[in-house]
C-alpha cells in the first residue's frame, strides 16, 4: 500500500492563479466574453493541471481495461463470459468501436489485460498485467482480496507513470468486461448510500425480469459484506472488479502525474469514484465525457461534481466516450494558443 | 422566386427503406444493439440523406455569412456596427474562434460578403456575394425588400450547388454581424406567436437595461409589420437579415442537393426555422449542432423537431458549434465504415 499512500500525497490542489490568468488570456480574444462557454473551463483546466502555458495535447492515449467477474455466475449479463477475451482480440485487431472513435480523435488504443479469465499468450499488443482470472462472486464471498485490489491499482499507476514519461498530453479511460455494470451499481450503492434499484439498469440491455434479478444479486452482496462506505478501498474490493481497481489507479496516477484525464461512461466513472473518495482534489484533473444511459451515472457524477460534456445515449463503454470527448478538450487547448486577439486583429473590444 | 419554388420542389421524404437497412447494418456490429446512441442515428441519416451507402465527409465546408443591420441604430447591441467588417478580416486571417475550430474539426471556412456595411475590394479569400449594405432598420420599416429577401436566399442555393460540385459532403452554417441576435428574435416570436420577452436574451452580453431595450425594440418591429406567421419570408422581409436569408438558402439548397447540413446556433437556427417552415421535409437534412446559451434557440429546436448535439454554453456564432459539432457527426459515418461484425470478429452475438 505504500505506492498508492505516496501516490495520494503527491496530488495538489490546482493553482487558482494559473486559472485566473488563463481566463485573463481568453478574454483578450477576439469573442464576447465567455461566449465559448465551456471550451473557456477545459482551456483554464488544462493549463493549470499540467502548469503549461499551452498544453501540449499531441499524444493522446486511451486504456481499455479489460477483466472477468466472478458475479456472471448469477445471470447479470446479457452476454457470456468468453465475450470479454473475444473482445480483447477484437480490440488489438482494431475493429471495436474504441478503435474507431480513437482513431478519428487521433489516439492510441492501449488494452489491457488486468483480469480476464482467458490465458493471453504471445499476444501481440496486448499490455500483460493480469492480477487474477477474474474476481470471485461477490454473492458468495469478497470480489478481491485486499492484496489483488492494491496490485489492479498499481496497474494504473504504473501506467500513469509510463504515460508522464512517453509525453502523452491527454489520457482517456476505458474498459471492458462481461457482467461490469453490476459491480459499477454495487459500488456508488454503497458509497452514496443509495437504493440498489435506484442506480442499477440494463447494461447491455437486458430485460425487466434479468433487471429485477441483477438488484437483488447486488443486495444479497451488499448485506453479505456491508462495506464500510468511508473505505473505498474496502468496498471496491468487497464488491468491484480489476478493471474498475485499475481505472482508479490510472485516475490516481495521473492526477499526481498532472496529467489530464478523460473518464468515460457508467464503469470508469466507478472507477473515477473511487479515486476521488481516496482523495478529494482527484476531481480537478478529471473531465466526464459523458452522461451514459445507465441510470447510476448520473449519481456518480453528481457526488464526484463532475458534468459531462457530452449527451449521445451512449451505453458501449470501452473508452468510446473518451474518444469522442477528447477533440471537445483539445478545442479549448487550441483556442488559447490559436485564436487572435482584439489587437492582433485590430477589433474593436469590449 | 422561380429558382426558390424549384428548390423547395427538388426536396424529398428520406428513403424509410435506407434508414432501417443502415441500422441492421449497425446491429451486426460489435458492440450491444442501440448501444452507440446518437451515433447509430447519425449514421443512419447521412446514409439516407446522401443515399451513399459510405457517406463520404472526407471534405467539409463552414459557411460564414457576413451582413450588418439597421436595427442597431436603436442600441440592441455592446459592439459597435464596424466590427462586423474587422472581424470579417479577422476570419479571412485565419484568427477567429470559427477559424480555429474548424481547422481541428478538418473543414474549411468560407467568408461570404452578403450584406456587409463596408467596401470590401481586392479582399483575397472573400465570397463577394453582396445584396446590400446591410437592412433597414426594422422600427422604421422593413428590413429588406422582397426582392432583397430573395436574392439573398439564392446566394445560399447556389453555393449549396456549388458544394455538390465540388464533392462536399457536409456543410455547417455561420453568421457574423453585430446586432443579429435581435432579427433571429424577432423571427422566432413572429412565426411561433411568442411573447418578445420569451424569446430575447443577452446576445454578447448586454446588462438588464439593455436587453429591456431590445425586447421594446423588437415589440415595436413586429407591432409596425404584423408578418403573417404562415409566410415565413413575409417574417424574414419584415424584421429579419440578410445572412438569416443566405443560412435559410443554404439549408433549402443542401437539402435539394441531399448534402447533410449542421445548423449552428442561435441565428443559424433562425435561418433554418425559416426554411424548415417553407418545406416540412428540410429538418430531415439538419443537425442541429448545440443548445445555446440565448433563451430563445430552444423555442425554435423545439419547432424544426432538432435536438441539439452538444450542450457547452455556447453563444459565440460565426460557425463555431458546427465545427465542434463535425467530428461526431462524422464518427457516425466511420462506425458504420470500420466497426468490425460479430462474425468477422468471431465474438458471440446477442
Amino acid at each position: 500500500m505504500h505506492r498508492i499512500t505516496a501516490t495520494l500525497e503527491r496530488i495538489r490542489p490546482l493553482d487558482q492563479q494559473l486559472l485566473a490568468q488563463t481566463q485573463t488570456r481568453l478574454d483578450n480574444k477576439t469573442k464576447p466574453l465567455g461566449s465559448l462557454g465551456r471550451l473557456e473551463e477545459f482551456a483554464c483546466r488544462l493549463v493549470a493541471i499540467t502548469g503549461q502555458e499551452q498544453p501540449d495535447l499531441s499524444r493522446k492515449a486511451i486504456f481499455t481495461f479489460a477483466a472477468d467477474h466472478g458475479v456472471t455466475e448469477e445471470g447479470v449479463s446479457l452476454y457470456p463470459r468468453e465475450v470479454t477475451a473475444q473482445m480483447v482480440f477484437n480490440f488489438l485487431r482494431g475493429g471495436a468501436g474504441v478503435n474507431v472513435l480513437a482513431r478519428h480523435a487521433g489516439a492510441e488504443v492501449r488494452v489491457v489485460d488486468v483480469g480476464v479469465d482467458h490465458d493471453f499468450e504471445n499476444c501481440p499488443g496486448l499490455v500483460h498485467r493480469k492480477v487474477a482470472r477474474g474476481t470471485r462472486n461477490f454473492c458468495t464471498g469478497p470480489a478481491m482480496t485486499t492484496d489483488e485490489t492494491a496490485a489492479a491499482l498499481l496497474v494504473g499507476i504504473d501506467l500513469a507513470a509510463q504515460c508522464k514519461a512517453e509525453g502523452i498530453g491527454l489520457v482517456g479511460t476505458g474498459e471492458m468486461g462481461i457482467g461490469n455494470t453490476t459491480p459499477s451499481s454495487a459500488i456508488i450503492a454503497a458509497i452514496g448510500g443509495f437504493e440498489v434499484a435506484q442506480v442499477t439498469h440494463r447494461g447491455t440491455g437486458i430485460a425487466d425480469q434479468a433487471l429485477a434479478n441483477k438488484i437483488k444479486v447486488i443486495e444479497r452482496g451488499l448485506a453479505l459484506h456491508r462495506p464500510d462506505p468511508a473505505k473505498p478501498l474496502e468496498v471496491l474490493a468487497a464488491v468491484g472488479g480489476l478493471e474498475i481497481a485499475a481505472i482508479a489507479g490510472l485516475v490516481l496516477g495521473c492526477a499526481a502525474e498532472r496529467i489530464p484525464v478523460i473518464v468515460d461512461g457508467f464503469i470508469s466513472t466507478a472507477g473515477a469514484l473511487i479515486a476521488s473518495e481516496l482523495h478529494p482534489q482527484v476531481r480537478d484533473y478529471l473531465f466526464a465525457a459523458h452522461q451514459s444511459v445507465e441510470v447510476g451515472h448520473r449519481f456518480m457524477l453528481e457526488r464526484t461534481g463532475l458534468r459531462p460534456i457530452l449527451d449521445l445515449d451512449l451505453r458501449l463503454g470501452e473508452g468510446t466516450g473518451a474518444a469522442l470527448a477528447m477533440p471537445l478538450i483539445e478545442a479549448g487547448a487550441r483556442i488559447l494558443a490559436e485564436m487572435a486577439t482584439f489587437e492582433q486583429a485590430g477589433v474593436t473590444g469590449h
